[in-house]
């Protein structure tokens, strides 16, 4: 398998929003976000995520590793360090990478675990 | 937090449509467009947003601010200087910044508040 | 209101479909695929519109004008010279326009008339 | 039909997922997974894409072909040289054609055949 270097160092997502637990008529509406980040260097990707918010600082890093030539899906939902997303509220999350990666937001549908509502390739900015 | 300054100046939505309210079979399939714009620059985004139709000239510009480090969703139900965008209505919108910012188009469930049924990354021009 | 000129003049929709009408469980389920053309130009946009299919030669020219300072939705179920689009049948879309234009490609819901169910960037070739 | 070459000749899909077969409450649930790809050149595009997966080292070539002026859907779950792809695991995937394609991802409902209930432009590498 030759080695390949696909997409962009630094990705944002504007929109983001994990609904509050008791929000929705039952779990069946709850939705899961998630960034799903695609590596196909030979080498691990470090990357760091910033959220975003709309009445506070950003908090962040949140420290991320995807290893060489794969793919993973990260939930917002499961970030707790520096510490949680609050539920209910909107955010946004800026994604940079120490190598070229490939950066799509998904809602999931927790009816159908990993079965994604709603995909978006994310803003590749440089 | 170190400083940055993601995105573009230039930001263009083709499809736009707020339902009109009696339309629909009842408020569960009523759908808010929103436009949700990330502000990862140290200063305040000043924002003009110029509304196209199918029939009419443009109107606008709607003024916007987000401030510096923010993200904020504004629901195109919400506008109203210059004046209200019509219901059962096709619009088309030009984002237009003084700084650059990351611009995505959301359509909300009524259902569950802030939760997108669709999001579209807007159109980079410049 | 400023004289604009954004987007590109060639773009191209991989995805098209429509469905057959007897196909579906009944017409809430019938969907109307459409292309969204905002011309924020002083001047009128010619468009020629080309249709791909998977098992035949690409027909068209199909004409479209979208006035100066407007947007329009056009609806490919509605599409007549040089013929019909088929039902039941894969197609994909070049969009050709004399000036620079932006645009979407949505899916419509027949329940909600204009609501779009799915909407996306088309992709942006020169 | 003046000769045309629109797009790019590799992409990346961050995004995949094929529900196990039993894990919906039916088949009205299962959705499948596809790549549309728009070959608008006077020649055929020969097309390989490689699966990346979260756990394990990516698998490929898969071959495609298709013709000088056409559209096609490929279906994930019909993949099967050099191997199937797994049910209920996370993928992704690369394209990599010999001349310039435009590759869009969707997700089709099973109740609709071809009809998309959701549809991504893939990430457009070089």
């Amino acid at each position: 398998m030759k080695s390949r270097s696909i997409g962009h160092r630094t990705w944002a997502i504007a929109e983001g929003y994990i609904p509050a637990e008791s929000h929705g008529p039952g779990p069946e509406m709850t939705s899961h976000e998630a960034v799903c980040i695609l590596n196909t260097n030979d080498r691990d990707a470090h990357v760091q995520v910033t959220v975003y918010y709309a009445d506070r600082e950003p908090v962040g890093p949140y420290e991320l590793t995807i290893p060489a030539r794969r793919v993973e899906h990260f939930r917002f939902n499961d970030f707790d360090r520096p510490e949680k997303i609050p539920r209910g509220t909107t955010y946004a999350s800026l994604v940079e990478s120490d190598v070229p990666v490939v950066v799509q937001h998904t809602r999931l549908d927790s009816r159908q675990a990993e079965n994604a509502l709603l995909s978006t390739i994310a803003f590749a900015a440089e």
